[in-house]
């Protein structure tokens, strides 16, 4: 990436100049690299805030994480902190408030124009991993007689006030959204060309109660780079764009990854984490996991007469276990992959299953013979051990790969997030099946 | 989200409607639909193909997979073939070859005009996963000297023949990128605004031969829906637009979780892979791990005789195992999730080392009081056995949670996709080392 000026860069021009000066020499340096900068700066931020015009001030506070918007807040007079209120987007207004304790956002709720709070707790009431709770309300209308030429003076008159007027909309009489036109056609076209010449009437939209990785979904199908939002009888309620949606779409792979790690969810960065938080985060799932595996030791306790006699029998423990989970985890991992991608459902399952069962009696054949080879050979095991240990092993590939795939499928089933059903609980319980088989077998085979 | 057509509507409606009828009725139906209803389309898929125009079957090629490309373009007669090589963008056509085996890429390369030929072998050279492979050369330049109005004038006449014209270019007399000004900023400013006074000089751009993740990453960071490519020599090659990107996304995100499950990379949906495909997929990281597995088993094989001692010592190796693998995975994940998203980078090596220490002492200590008094209470082992196996506890979480954040760590510096360094592996390691130390206390503390 080609970075136009370093952190250290940045804080230097900041430190250098008058607030004057900097307004030419900090156009088109992006917010981000401005915010990194002033959080980075270990002397008195407040000095470099007070540089910065406030509409980059607004950027800044939308662009910073959770715990740092009200870091930034915190460090403006109050005459600027009103100003700020009353420039931020409807959208960038929301996502600060939300970071905020209830009672602090409260406060400031009271300190907006009455248009502007009922605004805003409209907005908050959609929940915020709703599409109503991400989009922005500001955007442009337009009528279907209007001209190119008719749009282009709206926009040069209208235009500022906007998020984007990348896609231009229009309604029909009773509010409801009958048409989009993007501005990449408004400029191709003839300044005489009327909107409902070039308007696209089939506009795929939103529900302001659309789940957001829902609303991501859109995004990603369709590659648009806005989407508008509309409420139950269809009227235009607000638009949602890209950049919103690139963050959505980091969090919810981010939510994915944690859950299929046994991680419980939280918004902060690493670095950021305190050791208690981050043990929090983890001890609840393994506490929940050590005690299930104790189910595990159950069965192996049941089977205690039969280890007295053939300790080997426990040399193999770790590798039925191992190879059980990872056949377990890859099987979950397509599956959950694959559902959120929306790419398999319920209505699949049985050609799942199928595929599952087949695809892990040639994978579990395959290392059951190289296993039977290599534990004869190697370990010096009699054929009887052998054939035990390599038939448990077939065995518990078929359990971890049935497993594997139907407990995602359950989960999507009973609305329950499928990630939750990734590697370590799926690892549990296939310990727990596989061993009782190999332990089944072993004393049938060698007769104890 | 609201489908504006089913599928089978879709396919109603090609069935029932001429080619003359449909264009008009097509109009604003999203081409993936269009596709999606086409490949699900059990009959003669020539006939819906052969309604639809060219430019729509441009899209249909563009959004196929890899494994569809070719099954539309062989339903068009020749002619329509060699209209439609013509009537792609670069990109566009880019994809379309690389989805190809080489010998069919060359032939049909040859049959290019001479400049498209060129051109195409050209961007064929970047490679398939660098910016240059994903961007498109269509794009505009404009003039710093241009007046608001000049643009417009240009765009009516030229603005068709581009991917996009959301983002403009000006260029100095060496063809070196100058700036670049938002079509938003344009139609916003007065007509006799100058390119000038609205563009901006600090252009963030890719080389030709940066990685599309690190691409990504420049789109999530600044939200960005087009960044311009440039050469060596600062030169602008081409764009790539925000729906490119969300692909790499997905792709992106589904290679790490494959890599964290122990899977292949395959580009095909799971439900168009055969099994055998599938299983190749899984067998070989299986083979590798099931023999790494040994090892443990290894160990316990050296500590035979205290097994054969106290048989109750393997009741506890599933939750040993377990958790230690837990553990472990919670730290690798954490840790590979950061070092993806560029929270994280090998200068934090120490900082996260302490920080896992502590929080692996923390989590393994409150696990191990609840073990020991869970054993000591309902499996009723001696004091000598509780504390064995409690202490191994905590041994196996703070060595899991040091094994999971340092090797994803060791595999970033050496220039290894962290990814790789993941559960499974940390899984096999940690394990060894639990036992080894389980095992060694034992003999210790229990005197066998």
């Amino acid at each position: 990436m080609d970075k136009i000026l370093s952190t250290e860069d940045i804080i230097q021009l900041l430190l250098s100049y008058s607030a004057e000066q900097l307004k030419d020499l900090i156009i088109g340096i992006q917010p981000i690299d401005i915010l990194e900068a002033v959080m980075e700066y270990d002397g008195e931020r407040s000095v470099l805030i007070n540089k910065l015009s406030l509409g980059l001030v607004v950027k800044l506070i939308d662009e910073a994480g959770v715990d740092d918007k009200f870091i930034l807040y915190e460090l403006l007079s109050e005459s600027k902190q009103k100003q700020i209120l009353r420039d931020m987007a409807s959208d960038e207004l929301v996502d600060f408030l939300e970071s905020l304790k209830p009672q602090l956002a409260k406060e400031i709720i009271s300190k907006l124009d009455k248009a502007d709070a009922l605004e805003v707790e409209k907005l908050m009431g959609y929940g915020p991993e709703s599409a109503g709770g991400i989009m922005a309300t500001e955007f442009i209308v337009v009528k279907e007689d209007m001209t190119v030429w008719d749009v282009l003076h709206l926009l040069q008159k209208e235009g500022k006030m906007a998020e984007t007027v990348n896609s231009l909309y229009v309604l029909n009489e009773k509010g409801k959204l009958k048409g989009v036109v993007s501005l990449n056609d408004i400029v191709i076209s003839n300044f005489n060309t009327r909107i409902s010449e070039i308007m696209n009437e089939k506009v795929i939209s939103a529900r302001t109660d659309l789940d957001q990785e829902e609303v991501a979904h859109i995004f990603q199908r369709y590659g648009f780079t806005i989407v508008p939002v509309v409420d139950h009888s269809y009227r235009l309620q607000g638009i949602i764009t890209n950049d919103d949606i690139m963050d959505v779409l980091r969090e919810e792979s981010t939510e994915d990854f944690e859950k299929m790690a046994a991680l419980s969810h939280s918004e902060s960065e690493y670095l950021d984490t305190s050791v208690v938080e981050l043990a929090k985060k983890r001890f609840w799932w393994l506490l929940i996991l050590m005690i299930s595996a104790t189910f595990t030791g159950l069965i192996i306790k049941g089977f205690e007469d039969a280890l007295s006699a053939v300790v080997m029998l426990t040399v193999f423990i770790p590798m039925l276990m191992d190879t059980g989970g990872n056949a377990g985890t890859q099987s979950s991992t397509l599956i959950i992959r694959g559902i959120a991608l929306g790419e398999l459902s319920n209505k699949d399952f049985f050609t799942i299953l199928t595929k599952e069962f087949w695809v892990s009696m040639l994978v579990g054949s395959a290392l059951a013979i190289v296993n039977f080879f290599r534990i004869l050979i190697f370990d010096r095991v009699s054929v009887a051990m052998a054939l035990t240990v390599s038939i448990s092993l077939l065995l518990t590939v078929v359990i971890a790969k049935t497993v594997g795939c139907v407990l995602p499928l359950v989960a999507k089933t009973m609305k329950v997030d499928p990630a939750i059903m990734a590697a370590p609980i799926i690892t549990t319980i296939v310990d727990a099946l596989s061993l009782w088989a190999y332990f089944t077998l072993a004393t049938t085979i060698l007769g104890i």
